[in-house]
């Protein structure tokens, strides 16, 4: 081969070396040093070649976009995220699997596992398989399902027995068999049933405040001396969780949003000056709307609640005129929308129309809600600016939460769980596992929620790709001073 | 918090520092130096806060699985592959973006975009993101659809030109719209008619030997001083591609592949000891059936042609004798065969039979396809057991390859898409993009294909979770000598 | 066999015998008889045996329910409707299908092709094949697709030219490529743009409305004796026209709608007292709502607009304290609501709240969206029950429409698409093909739409069959005086 | 309106009047009259004004295509089937539903439900539906699922008690709870066993061998006075049953048949002279392939057992340069085949081979399998036409039956339950309950088997369809003689 040496002037820079960080998972051991590593891990006995111990030394590097050349081009580049790191610290995560020897008796070993919150496409995958790895990897004897989520720990419900019979399938079903529900955390009443049942490996599955709910029985647990592990599981179909690539069931989602894109794109096409809107999920964070706009490429305006709302005629970036413009381009148009998006605008002509700032008892008044809000203004518009169009409003809401995961899915849940279980087994606890530069890694739970939830870069990449399809007009946005 | 900090030992160990240590990609500055970054990338004017540019001193860190502590494990932890490195050396890939300022001036550009070998789901995203990449970011005037894989730049088959009119809704069908074939590389008819058709961007999609065509050509232009940039974009649906994450199109299979096994699953459980055999695609590398398997957790037995075959009735690793035992249990059995597994069963096989190791002219015999071979074996061993089973047999064939890419799928294919034309724009040559630890890097081609195809790692942790999942016998591997 | 000879008294009552009244279908040969069949059907050359010509004297019989012993049940059996008739009249309608010579010469035929109103899963099969049996069963060479219904006719677009390279694979795509709209009846102008344009065949795809325009313009041109055939081919996704078994594109929809009531079921069973919603379309006729609750047999309360709306608190029939039941005794529930239903409910909720009976200017008030009116009412009701439920609502709205024809309803289409051509060929006009107890028949559109649309018979056995699943209470209907 | 009158001669003709034969139901009350109608049909308390009973003398039309003109045409049209009749006799199936009186006292019930044969889309949903109208709509205490076939009854495999607990969810998913199994007919076990187990109605789930077997032991019971009621329930995934519209699970079926040829159309677009070909299931009738090709119309040559094959290179009516012409014009080919097509091409093809007619020992010598010959036989056709072909080959085999049952075959399928338990609970025995002319009735198993398995018409009206989609050539037929 001809010798294609890059003769970039970065090239020749001294290359950087760099110290790695690692992060630190709580572990049992803190407090109970001497039940430290006392068990081999089961499976070392017949089978031990195929068997990969992960060592409690092995870590997986987290800040990994790096900028080898001296200088950081902080000045010559605008952008203000995502920016290649030119520190010499790079994180690195402790790295998921199972360890050569565990914490916990298997033998004296009762599990629990909880949902919390909404609905989640691999639910079912997860529990799924947490009770195969706690039963026939570690030979956990008892594996509890509590029901309806925290209240199901002091209720009266009583629990689900997961056995290999009772989750048969279940994989292959939306939902979640053990039921869920929002709030009910009560932490007091939720250790002392978990002292009662006698449960000592606690798995939940839930999103940001749930995984605030398990750091906090953690630490009470760890102040008590009580050795329970807990274990969170990261659920937020709005992939709205720091730190990891995605949250499982997100592509699930975004396939079922897609669905509904296209509808509302065939809706368009065939109706005269056609416009289809598409309403998704994501109160806070745009993912969905952002990843199935990606998915589907079918989509000429994104509204999401990252990005600032600009409906003001006289604006030039007023996302109303764009879509006049495409209709009167293409003959049609397609619009999705976050439920979020535009919070300020509706808060704003709210308030306007009531002639107040807040309502009589101080708070904010409640929103209209934003995919109704935005068709009655764009069918308002087009009207005015002379075009008699069809505008046609779809809201698959929970249609695309409630579908079983699909094939990936079902295989980054598969991670998940048996990760769960091997670190909880190893007597790890306040952490969740989680993919990150897509390796499945521990994270401690204090780091994975200190930011979350988050919410779409608005000066990312992932907009400028959204840019790239859409070509919607992008508001000036004001830089971040402290970057 | 409790303070909980970590305190095993490895903490106390010396933090590691690593130099980095990038790997460069071939540009076409290194032969036309006064070319170089001649043209300001088009949007900076006026869109230029949300354009990310990359810079070409940023890298992706790329192993990035570490140990910090300071002493191996070799001896004490028996695993032979994905070890995680003590190495002072990290390799990193150059970070794929767009570029501040281009190569080749927009105004004189001409591509082609060609596909080469079988169908796998995201062709079609491919190219019509190129198409929309190339004209409405880059503003390219002409882009050529060469038909029909490599013979569509000689045959006389006129191009298919690639427009925002003829690429609509492409991208949410099966296939390609420009055809493929296998075969036909012949590299100085392809470059004279790249030259005579003017063009200076090429990109091509297909396996690790249409890399290599590609790398060639790469390597006559570079030779000859000529301006073209070429750019591979991997494409295998059997995911064998070394060093990327995954392979466009790969989840879109195994999720096909998936409802194969669903079938399979189906009529073994309502037949009277019924056994369920789905092939599936793999001559050489057995991810789909592997994945599929993870993702259905309805799998008993799964035979890829990394792992050894082991039918003798004697062998205490016999899979024969694992179904038997599966399906006097659950009373059926669902079985995952890759079409290239057992080959060196069958070659024994087929060799006794005939009473001599190789055909008249030297050559191996043919193989009798595994699938109906392993169907007819199980059957005859379940009725010599004594058990009246109902074998069936599902080989979805090309069902999982002609499909449209699922979301996700569609996303990659967007991303991959974007920044072959990124990288091209800029310069770069012999390369593809590819997805590495979660990040779209350039890889040098030459690296690439180095290793490829690659096969699942039979002492991996991947085949750990099949085990976990099948309980089928494993036979005893050899270890690498050199590990 | 052993002789079991039915002993009961109808057998040995005397057979009834029957008169047969054929249903006479306009033709063209009325005003010019000329030109009758002057033109044998060209595929009599050469493949005569494969063509089953249709004779103008073949029917099917309609009234195919009868009751051959002598007396009437009327006294005995209360049922209201579809009472077997002891009537020794019974109706016959046309045998649709090619005749054996055609009335127009395809040597001077132009069509053309209109879709009017709402989407329908279908309507580009039903191009397809009308296009693929005018060019290729007929030879005609011009086939011109109006666009956007029948504005298309006057408002200068230019018709999309059918051909089948045009047409190639719309058959798989939801939608339509003409593109469809309400209203634009303007019959002079249309029957101007017919002879201007020289068609005489003329298909007209849509609902009742439509048909009945269709039916105008037949009757324009048979007054003027202009040798033109208008053919309907009726479109609803609602189900509700008169007289043919289905409409196509109906059990497609369906399909849509259990998905739906899939997610509602799922998220009901997964939440704390769950209740889903799931409203679907249906304005003046349940028949989606209702067959979606027959195919997914989920659902505990269906309410349509052909069933009185019951929220009364102290009435034995009120659906409020049913779906309390339901959620007490099952933990959730599933209700599905037309979006017609209660519409006399919704009215005089709103006059009672507005204290008059009509708006100031006498006209109705606007009603409130039943769905959400459901919801509000039922979330009320089960919390002042003492039930803390979880109310989710889905709305799939047009998703339900806009996919792509089942595989039978893409069948039904072909044979609705072919004997329109046939019959049109023949001379018939102002006829619509439509499946007539399982044969496909030429209907004439005045009888067609005589008392189209119509509703669910709110006595029949289909509501019978939902009670069977759904349980819910009945109120007394007063019956029919007239039967 | 302008009068439009058909001036046709056939309408000045005499209309024809004919008698209604009606065709008997054998009952329970022939042999045990005292018991007959003892029962009050339990709902005729308090609901009565929504059940639609069905009087014992109501029957629904079966030969309705009339030709009510006085002469026949059979000189006149040479079509050999489906002529209409001008027959003064029409025969009439008893209408199905609920009687107002039953034969068994629900209290003394207790009910038994098999499937027989192979797997067919819907088994489960007729299952969840037999349970529900026995348990809800008559209140029938004791439900018992036989496991296995046949051989369940005897075997000692304890049944599945169907309650609406144990049958919850499963008409959602393909294959049958109870299992499955060819073979098994033991009439004197299998009714030893009935007796043995109390049991008095027997539902019978299977095709038309499985029939026989439920006619042979309503005789054996009559012939004893023994006051059991055999019901059967028709199921072929071949919709080869006589008389009946169509079997349930045919249309879902064909819903995953038509996947599997737009997989086979995607391959052969995409490759150079691309031919995909698709087998089906179809051994004796190819209903499926028919219709999957209807469905598509992507298909260029559909080969069943019901026409002949004809390979020879010499003759006009030749497939194989069928498909080169088609290759030659559109750049590939789809074909389908049907398992059971050809078997006299391929037994004089390996009687050639032998060079005699018969095995050794009389019988015919095993077939190649059509599938694999016709692909092997096309690609030397074609190689040797000079044409470099791409043949790709696809068996979905058992996916396309394992699937659960669409939305109209679900809704079928509870029709068939409901009122196979309405047919039961009156007496009747020795019957199927089917759809006829859209209408469900209670055929006599007699009639119904009397000339299944059936195939497609060769000379019929479907055919016709096909040829004007495959345009396949079509060798003369002999007509049958008789006609």
């Amino acid at each position: 081969m001809v010798s294609l040496v890059n003769k970039d002037k970065s090239v020749s820079a001294p290359l950087t070396s760099f110290t790695l960080e690692p992060l630190c998972v709580p572990h049992l051991r803190s407090y109970m040093p001497e039940k430290d590593a006392q068990c081999p891990n089961a499976r070392e006995t017949g089978e031990k070649d195929y068997v990969n111990y992960i060592a409690d030394e092995d870590y997986i590097l987290a800040d990994i976009v790096k900028k080898p050349s001296a200088q950081d081009d902080t000045e010559a580049a605008p952008q203000f995220f995502q920016r290649p790191s030119a520190s010499h610290v790079c994180r690195a995560f402790l790295r998921a699997g199972p360890r050569r020897s565990t914490f916990f008796d298997r033998k004296l070993c009762k599990a629990a596992v909880v949902t919390c919150g909404g609905l989640c496409p691999g639910l079912n995958d997860v529990i799924y398989h947490l009770t195969l790895a706690l039963r026939t990897l570690y030979g956990v004897k008892e594996v509890l399902g509590i029901r309806g989520g925290w209240w199901g720990f002091y209720d009266g419900t009583p629990p689900l027995p997961l056995t290999m019979q009772s989750v048969d399938g279940i994989q292959h079903k939306g939902g979640t068999v053990l039921g869920a529900a929002r709030g009910g955390f009560e932490p007091d009443k939720i250790l002392s049933a978990i002292q009662s049942m006698g449960v000592n490996l606690v798995f939940i599955i839930g999103g940001d405040g749930t995984h605030r709910g398990a750091l906090k029985l953690h630490n009470m647990a760890a102040a008590m001396k009580f050795p329970v592990s807990f274990v969170g599981i990261p659920k937020t179909i709005d992939n709205d969780v720091d730190i990891i690539d995605r949250s499982f069931g997100f592509e699930s989602a975004v396939e079922e949003a897609r669905k509904a894109i296209k509808c509302a794109k065939t809706e368009a096409q065939c109706a005269p000056n056609g416009v289809g809107i598409v309403k998704l999920m994501g109160r806070h964070a745009g993912f969905i709307a952002v990843f199935a706009t990606l998915a589907s490429s079918d989509v000429d305006l994104v509204l999401i609640p990252e990005l600032p709302l600009d409906v003001d005629p006289n604006s030039p970036f007023n996302c109303l005129s764009h879509v006049k413009n495409v209709v009167e381009k293409k003959g049609h148009a397609v619009v999705v929308v976050a439920e979020g998006a535009g919070a300020d605008v509706l808060l704003s002509a709210v308030q306007s129309q009531q002639g107040h700032k807040t309502t009589a008892d101080g708070k904010q008044p409640e929103l209209p809600p934003i995919g109704e809000w935005i068709k009655e203004k764009l069918t308002v518009y087009l009207k005015e600016s002379g075009i008699a169009a069809t505008v046609k409003y779809i809201d698959p809401s929970y249609m695309i939460r409630s579908v079983p995961a699909n094939a990936a899915d079902s295989v980054y849940c598969l991670l998940l769980a048996q990760n769960a279980v091997h670190g909880a087994m190893a007597g790890y606890s306040g952490f969740s596992p989680g993919l990150s530069n897509n390796r499945v890694v521990f994270l401690p739970i204090e780091t994975l929620v200190a930011k979350s939830p988050i919410g779409v870069n608005p000066y990312g990449r992932t907009i400028e790709r959204i840019l790239g399809i859409t070509k919607q007009p992008m508001p000036k946005l004001r830089r971040p001073s402290s970057t």
